[in-house]
C-alpha cells in the first residue's frame, strides 16, 4: 500500500463531491469511513461522524473515549469530542458545522449506512443544510479497486478456499450445519482471515439448501444430501464470498440436473464479463441459461453483487443495473436454482474485470462432487 | 420458553403503543424485530420492514427470496413481497401502508436501528404519517427480562468463562493479540456459543490496554505486561460481555494500584444494585471510589450499559440515566482506569437485578492475577 492512500482517496473524493455539487459528505462508522481514513469505530448509541469537504481537513465528532484512535493518523484532522453527558451532544454537533463553515448548502449522506440517530443530530445541528443522497460520489470512488485492494481480495479468496479444504475431513454424516459452520469459522482464522468475517457461513443440508439465506441449524448430515456452503474471509478490510455445493452420496436425478445447469450458467456469466458490457447484460446471459433449461422461476435472485469492503456493494449484476463494466470492478457471479422442499444449488465466484476480460479470485471445482 | 412468546410480546407491545399514542411501530431487521417475531434478516441494500399495530396481524414488506423465513411462524402475518426489480419497491411499500389502513397518524421508528434507506421508503409510501421516535415503547418491553431470557444470559456467561479457561494454556509470551482473539473465538463456538458473537473479542497487551476499545494487533505478548480481554458469547440471541485483566509477570507498582482500585469500584457497583436505586446512583458509587483514589480523570467512560439482545442497550449505568432499577433488568458494571501510554485495567461483570439486590452472571476471579 502506498504511504498515504487515505489522503489520496480524500482528494479524489473532493473532486467527486464537486462534480455532484456537494459541499461535504457526512459519514457514520462503516466501510466508507474506513476506506477514506483507515478508522474503525463501533456503530453504537454514541453517534460518530466524519465530515469530508474539499476546502479543509476532515472533521470528526466523536466520544472523548474514542479520541485515542485519531492519534496515529497520517493526515491532520479537526476534532469535536463530546463527553458521556448526552445533553451536550447536540451542541458539539452544532459546533462542528458552524466552526467549519458547513452550516449551509448540500451535504451528502449514505442512506444504506446512516441511521436515523445520526440524521437527527445532523438535521438539528445544521438546519439550513440540505442532506441529500451522496452514494453516487462514494460509489464512483470505491467501485474501481486499486492493485492493493485487488491483492487483498485475492488473498481473502485464497484463505477462504484453504479454510474449507482444512475442515473437509471433518465433514461426515452426523455433523450438524451449526457444527460445520463453527468449524469453518475457526478454520478461516487459522488460515489467516482478519477479525470481522464478511458474514457467518451459510451451511445448509438437504431441503434447507432451497432457502438461499438459510441460517445453520442443528440438522445433522445424512448420507444422500445436498451440502451448500457460502462463506468468506477478510484481509485488510476486503472480503471474499464463495459458494460451492456438494453432495454426500447418490442424488435425486433432478438435483443432479439443476447442478449441471447452474454450473453452465456460472460459466456463461464469467465468459460474458469484459470491459464495456453492462451489468444487466451479464445477468441476462446467466438467466437465459437457466430459463432455457426450464428452471427460470427457481432462480429467485439476481446474478451477483459488487464485493470489496462490503459483502454487498455496487455494482449489482442485476436486470436493473446498467453500469458498464470497467477494469478494476469486482463482484460475484452466483446463479442458483432452488426447488422448494427438495434442495438448492448455487455456485458463486468472485470476479475481477480486467482489460482482457476477467479473472476469478476463486477456483475451487464447481461441479456437484461427492464430499 | 412458552409455546408462543412472540405473540405475547406483540400483545404487550400493542398496549405500550397505545400508551405512547402510536398507531404502529415500524422495524427494520435487528434485535427488536427478532424479539417480537423470532425472525432474522440480513441488513442489506434490500429494505425489510415489519409493521406492528394493535388492530391487526404483523405486516411484512420483504424481498420474495426471503419469504421462506415466514413459513414456520406461529402467528399469522400480512406480507408484501417485492421482486428483484428495484423500480417496484416504492409501490410495494405504499401498498403495505394503504391496504392495512396505516397511511396516517403517528408511527414509531427506532433511530438507533432504522437507516435513512428505510426511512426514505417509509416517508415516500406514507407521506401523511408522522414518523416519530418509538424507542420508549420498545425499551419498556425489552428492558425487563423474563425467566427464559435470564437463563439464556446465564448460559452465555458460563460459555464465555469456559471458553476463556479452555484457551488459558495457550497464553504464552510471543502469542499476538490477534492470535489470542482468534483462539478465543474458536473456543467460544466449541463451548457452545451460537453464531453471531456479540462482538469480536478485545485482546490488548501492555500500553494498548490503555485504549478501552482497542482492536487486536500483531503485537506479541511480553513477560511483564497487562493482558486485558473483553469478550462474550451468544445463546438464543442473548449476549454475555465480560472483561478481566491479567498480568504476565512483575508489574509497575502504579498498575498494581489501579487494578486494586478498579476491583474495589467494581465491588462497590455490584453492592449498590437493588430495586429502586437509580442507574445514575450506581454510576456515582463506582465513580466515587475511583475519584477518591485520585484516578477520576482516567475513568473515561460510564460505569456500564444494558445487556441482552444487544451488546449496548437500555438502561445505561451513567450519570445522565435516572432509570430506577427493577428486578429483571440486566446490565454491565465495568469500571476501568486507563493510563495513556502505560496500560489500563477494566473489570466487567454482567448483572441481573433481583428482588433482593443483584446476581452476577459472571464470576471469574477479579484480581490482577498472573496468567
Amino acid at each position: 500500500m502506498k504511504k498515504n492512500p487515505h489522503l489520496k482517496r480524500q482528494q479524489q473524493l473532493h473532486r467527486l463531491l464537486k462534480r455532484e455539487k456537494l459541499n461535504a459528505l457526512a459519514l457514520n462508522p462503516g466501510p466508507d469511513l474506513s476506506y477514506l481514513t483507515g478508522l474503525d469505530f463501533h456503530l453504537m448509541e454514541r453517534p460518530v461522524l466524519g465530515l469530508f469537504s474539499p476546502k479543509q481537513d476532515p472533521v470528526f465528532v466523536l466520544p472523548e473515549l474514542e479520541m485515542g484512535k485519531l492519534a496515529d493518523l497520517s493526515f491532520p484532522t479537526q476534532t469535536f469530542p463530546y463527553s458521556e453527558d448526552r445533553s451536550t451532544w447536540p451542541q458539539t454537533f452544532q459546533d462542528a458545522f458552524q466552526q467549519t463553515g458547513l452550516q449551509r448548502g448540500r451535504v451528502g449522506v449514505i442512506p444504506r449506512r446512516l441511521r436515523v440517530l445520526e440524521l437527527q443530530f445532523l438535521e438539528a445541528a445544521a438546519s439550513s443544510v440540505d442532506f441529500v443522497d451522496g452514494q453516487k460520489a462514494m460509489s464512483a470512488l470505491r467501485i474501481l479497486k486499486d492493485q492493493h485492494e485487488i491483492k487483498s481480495m485475492q488473498k481473502a479468496a485464497n484463505i477462504a478456499q484453504q479454510a474449507f479444504q482444512a475442515i473437509r475431513p471433518l465433514i461426515k454424516p452426523g455433523i450438524t450445519e451449526k457444527e460445520m459452520a463453527a468449524a469453518l469459522v475457526g478454520s478461516l482464522y487459522d488460515a489467516g482471515s482478519d477479525p470481522g468475517l464478511p458474514f457467518f457461513p451459510i451451511v445448509s443440508f438437504g431441503s434447507n439448501s432451497a432457502n438461499p439465506h438459510a441460517a445453520p441449524t442443528d440438522r445433522p448430515l445424512d448420507e444422500t444430501q445436498i451440502v451448500l456452503i457460502d462463506w468468506g474471509a477478510t484481509v485488510d478490510g476486503y472480503y471474499s464470498d464463495i459458494t460451492r455445493t456438494w453432495r454426500t452420496g447418490n442424488m435425486d436425478k433432478e438435483l443432479l440436473e439443476i447442478a449441471r445447469v447452474v454450473q453452465i450458467a456460472n460459466q456463461a456469466g464469467r465468459e460474458a464479463v469484459q470491459p464495456g458490457i453492462l451489468c444487466s447484460e451479464v445477468d441476462r446471459c446467466v438467466r437465459e441459461v437457466i430459463e432455457n433449461s426450464g428452471y427460470g422461476e427457481y432462480f429467485i435472485h439476481r446474478t451477483g453483487h459488487g464485493l470489496g469492503r462490503e459483502a454487498h456493494e455496487e455494482p449489482y449484476i442485476a436486470s436493473d443495473d446498467h453500469t458498464p463494466l470497467k477494469a478494476g470492478m469486482t463482484f460475484t457471479i452466483e446463479p442458483g436454482i432452488y426447488l422448494p422442499g427438495r434442495g438448492g444449488v448455487r455456485i458463486e465466484d468472485d470476479i475481477l474485470v480486467t482489460e482482457e476480460g476477467c479473472r476469478s479470485f476463486t477456483d475451487l471445482p464447481r461441479e456437484l462432487r461427492v464430499l
